[in-house]
């Protein structure tokens, strides 16, 4: 982050025909977009693109959902076709929709609006050893990349995590312990609704699959989760977890990710190397920007997180990257939804930077000393 | 609420292409605006008008504010130049402003915009005796019936309260006081941010003004406010407190309130009489809907808690109404900067019933019994 932009974006902030402070949470997301862009204020984050990454998973094989596989094919057909949740929140907040399909386990017409960068068809079960190969994972990466850039370079100002993928929540409750050291336990949720029964079985196979791959490790002597005290998604006070190297990183999104995981930490450094902010979605982008972060530490920078979702490795995921969500509403759908509900709230944060009068300029009294 | 728009809007729910439950609150929602409009889906609530309300206080004479009374008149100058916060987030949602002078302490030129509907220069200081006459409070309600009534029959689908008036926190604690039972020092805030000494003296200024007015009751024997389990607005269970005939709820306003709360019951009253939701912004909305709900309990139907302001006295007033907040960011600073955050949230809720596949018509397998 730029600190003079920082510095000039809270003064700036502190001159508006407001209370000091009285906008909260929507201050310091607007100082944040302004020291990751270098400027205040801030470019306005408009028009927004969501990107949903959709791939399959070989854990789905131990019975982790209630939900059969070709359902990830089915939902791809629904997003095309426009009649998902997330294409009607996508229509509310005038955000373009982009179905990426990096790893389904079946084979995809072309369809406008569909981008195959198909890397496999599916993960292998993470729960037996690594889910994918280290080539799929750099694959799957540089296909999320790839799909940033291509979306800045097509007009988009703000970028949108969104992902499909039955099973999922597997991969990232995995990604979640592995990368911030928290017990399966804790970090894995009933995704989209499991049974008690289920729900243990699911924490059985992450420990399993943090066992077969090397991944155990002891919590984290000073956990970070409870220390950040997250404002508004601020950088984390220590920087970002220095604890793994990138080719450990690579590894462990390799052992324990999903295709999908790896291309939205590849979308999330996509985007901020093209210098926009990325909204985080649900609990399957929390996990993928963990490993982001782990590769590059200052791409956290340009994140936002637009929700916390009902998923508990979400709250870890976040904890530890120091991002405080925008909107907790208990959702638990993934695509994208909840970041797309958290972006009119952004673009209204910058915008009061550009359009709010100052003391001065309105002719306003201030507080009195 | 319509029990059949309810069961109906619940089942639709469940049809559509999503885990069930996933979208959390913003089920509740649709489902309660079901309930309200007696049809399932309901109305999409665009387009969506802002009315800010404008008065000065009498109590603003005690110190407990440290801006001076003239910023209610600046501020009216500033929404109508399109400076304020109100105005970049109106901008953002799409929502149109209407600038209402019900009390403010200064003559205003007419200018587009603004609705010159004054019942007074000002309240008298609430601290000391009645802030208003009975007339006073019947008129400003009648303002505020009116605003809703004429934006509706110009196309509003939605109406978001909004607020302005030095002081008027105060006269919102003393509401909530009355309205629920809860001690000063609770439902006592600091508003657009008094110190420590400020605070001591506003909760002295609110028990004065309950003592001075016949208002101090005795707490609720069971407190509906940590009952309620409120579930994203719905209805209280058990109606919205009888404790009040409609006579005492207008003296009760009459003593305490501001001209811009009864204007808001007002307001609230008149939008539910035609049918539309009302997004209430922060605690000003809050404790004008208890008014609101004393004088016609129905009405909390047709109320969307926009926002929980960090004012202390909001939670409260929430709970008693049984409403549940969809955004949490801190704020404090009104004119329906809340509300305006939460229009494309409730916007986003009552699109999914319109548009969202179900599993029939998408082809998308469901979960497995």
């Amino acid at each position: 982050a730029d600190p003079a932009a920082v510095a000039e974006a809270r003064a700036h902030q502190d001159r508006l025909t407001k209370p000091r402070g009285a906008l909260g949470t929507l201050e310091e997301v607007a100082i944040r977009l302004a020291g990751a862009a270098a400027v205040s204020p801030p470019p306005l984050p408009a028009p927004a693109a969501l990107a949903i990454f959709a791939a399959d998973h070989g854990v789905h094989a131990q019975g982790v959902s209630p939900w059969p596989q070709e359902v990830t094919l089915q939902m791809v057909g629904n997003f095309l076709a426009g009649g998902a949740v997330a294409n009607a929140f996508a229509a509310q907040v005038g955000a373009s929709v982009t179905v990426v399909d990096v790893g389904v386990a079946a084979d995809l017409d072309p369809a406008p609006g569909l981008r195959i960068s198909k890397v496999a068809y599916g993960t292998a079960d993470l729960s037996q050893g690594p889910a994918m190969t280290a080539r799929q994972v750099a694959e799957a990466l540089e296909a999320g990349i790839t799909v940033a850039r291509e979306l800045v370079d097509q007009g988009a100002r703000c970028l949108i995590t969104g992902d499909m993928g039955i099973a999922n929540t597997t991969a990232s409750a995995a990604l979640i312990c592995a990368f911030t050291g928290q017990d399966a336990a804790v970090a894995t949720g009933r995704g989209t609704g499991v049974d008690d029964k289920t729900l243990e079985r699911k924490i059985e196979v992450v420990r399993r699959a943090l066992h077969v791959n090397g991944l155990t490790r002891e919590p984290d002597a000073a956990p970070r989760t409870a220390q950040a005290a997250p404002v508004a998604g601020a950088a984390p006070t220590g920087q970002a977890a220095p604890f793994q190297t990138v080719a450990s990183a690579m590894e462990t999104l390799a052992a324990v990710g999903g295709l999908e995981h790896a291309a939205i930490a590849g979308f999330i450094l996509g985007g901020a190397a093209a210098g926009v902010p990325v909204i985080l979605d649900g609990v399957i982008a929390g996990s993928a920007a963990l490993a982001a972060a782990a590769l590059a530490p200052a791409v956290v920078d340009h994140c936002v997180a637009g929700h916390r979702s009902a998923e508990p490795g979400h709250a870890v995921a976040l904890g530890h990257l120091g991002l405080r969500p925008l909107v907790e509403l208990e959702l638990r759908l993934g695509e994208g939804t909840g970041g797309l509900l958290a972006y009119p709230i952004v673009c209204a944060a910058v915008r009061v930077m550009h359009e709010v009068a100052t003391f001065d300029s309105a002719g306003v009294s201030d507080k009195e000393a």
